[in-house]
């Protein structure tokens, strides 16, 4: 099943995906409360939307997307996940245990969103696809989705002070929409970034040095994780093809992260 | 005003204190909601408190607080933020912005909790006073609280990782209640921590190198801040007299966090 935040009225709701349409769930449960429930209750919302006329879904080109979860209660993220592809068993900089970074909650943002922010904090700052995890209750994963790590590369705001390079206002558009694990196996998908049409990244989950089921079990050792939170596994490394390394968000360009077996999250840089 | 988060069959209850009784609100109101309101709201309260007769208060020592804010939507702390007692202005390690670390929101205790956690994860634990300051809207102060920052100080935990290491369910006891600003002057508050009745720190919050206001306009800058965020102002540097630095919490060791002004916070290590 896919699922969708949509924003309808000005108000959150949840809407199920299907092909190039969505329907708008009943009730006012929001995507954090329905990951609470886990994905056992989704049994009830299958039956309820196999049960609803064509009538009741609208075009998915027409609905206005929320971020997929539009108040986590925490945001984590993995650094240095993914093994170079040319150096696969020898990395020397492969950490011992999986390196955890916050993201502010309030960060989050929708597909499509413009983001802007103020560049007098930082004017150098870069995208990052990451394959999204959104927890349901115990442990339990809730659902896959795409995660854009919007990071500062500063050097106050990317070491010790990562926090604050991470968590301005829309640096996490997270979306377009969830797929429970039912239907999508995230071991071997293709992730992807770019920037106008151009490659910045472009690898394999597979690559993962630590991977989703581990990468839970280390952080619910930590801390509690709760349902609705979203975990961001990592990044592949920068291609070194134009526009390369370095390269710094401006004004006007569109940014696509884009995971197989999800779909599509873009970011115009206002 | 004293404001409290009490535990009443089961559900978390604001109410107010008032010397050694506590009138709990009518409503279902969490203290993040009534943080939303801001303190304007709170003279409708104030004038159903007084509007109250005396049976409807309770014991403050028969009511079970949690803590203060049980759902806050994220918690800042901040580092190196006493200037040393003896070098009040040629302190080497001042930094140059206030440095910022984050908590889990789920770390949250109550006052009087036993904190227990996984002695295999981290086995280097301390605790730290802070003055704790509750978000109201539109960077506003709703009230002022005492934190204890339990922290590893295992070298992977305590550097790059401190997210980790500061994280543990449990680790952030807050209360025991909230003084509202109207009601204290946070400029010059004496602030101290012991172990089993034994002084580890003791301080004042004019040693503060960012104050409060900074704090917030700083923070502000680099994320939004939501009502009932909380942000753990720093903390005074531990006394070299016994029990000294280095000691570890260990079972049993009772840590009391004071904050002139506002009260004290207790817990019990399991």
């Amino acid at each position: 099943m896919r699922l969708a935040t949509i924003v309808d009225s000005g108000r959150h709701r949840v809407a199920v995906v299907s092909d190039d349409r969505v329907l708008v769930l009943e009730g006012e449960r929001s995507m954090r409360e329905m990951a609470a429930e886990g994905l056992a209750a989704l049994e009830t919302v299958q039956a309820w939307v196999e049960a609803q006329s064509d009538a009741a879904w609208q075009p998915l080109k027409s609905a206005v997307l929320g971020p997929v979860v539009p108040d986590p209660g925490a945001i984590y993220t993995i650094g240095h996940n993914y093994r170079p592809v040319d150096a696969p068993d020898g990395d020397p900089d492969a950490p011992p245990r999986p390196l955890v970074y916050g993201k502010a909650a309030a960060s989050v943002g929708a597909h499509g969103d413009v983001l802007a922010w103020d560049r007098s904090v930082t004017d150098n700052v870069d995208a990052e696809v990451e394959l999204g995890v959104v927890m349901g209750p115990e442990g339990s994963v809730f659902g896959y989705t795409c995660i854009n790590d919007v990071s500062s590369r500063d050097e106050w705001l990317d070491g010790d002070q990562w926090l604050l390079g991470k968590s301005m206002p829309g640096f996490c558009p997270v979306g377009p929409w969830i797929v429970t694990p039912d239907a999508l196996d995230p071991a071997d998908l293709r992730v992807t970034c770019s920037i106008n049409g151009e490659s910045i990244q472009d690898g394999r989950t597979s690559q993962l040095r630590f991977g989703i089921a581990e990468v839970i079990e280390y952080l619910g050792r930590h801390l509690e994780l709760r349902p609705g939170d979203l975990i961001a596994t990592g990044t592949p490394a920068r291609l070194a093809t134009p526009p390369g390394p370095g390269r710094r968000l401006a004004a006007g360009d569109l940014v696509t992260v884009r995971i197989e077996g999800i779909g599509e999250l873009t970011t115009r840089i206002g």
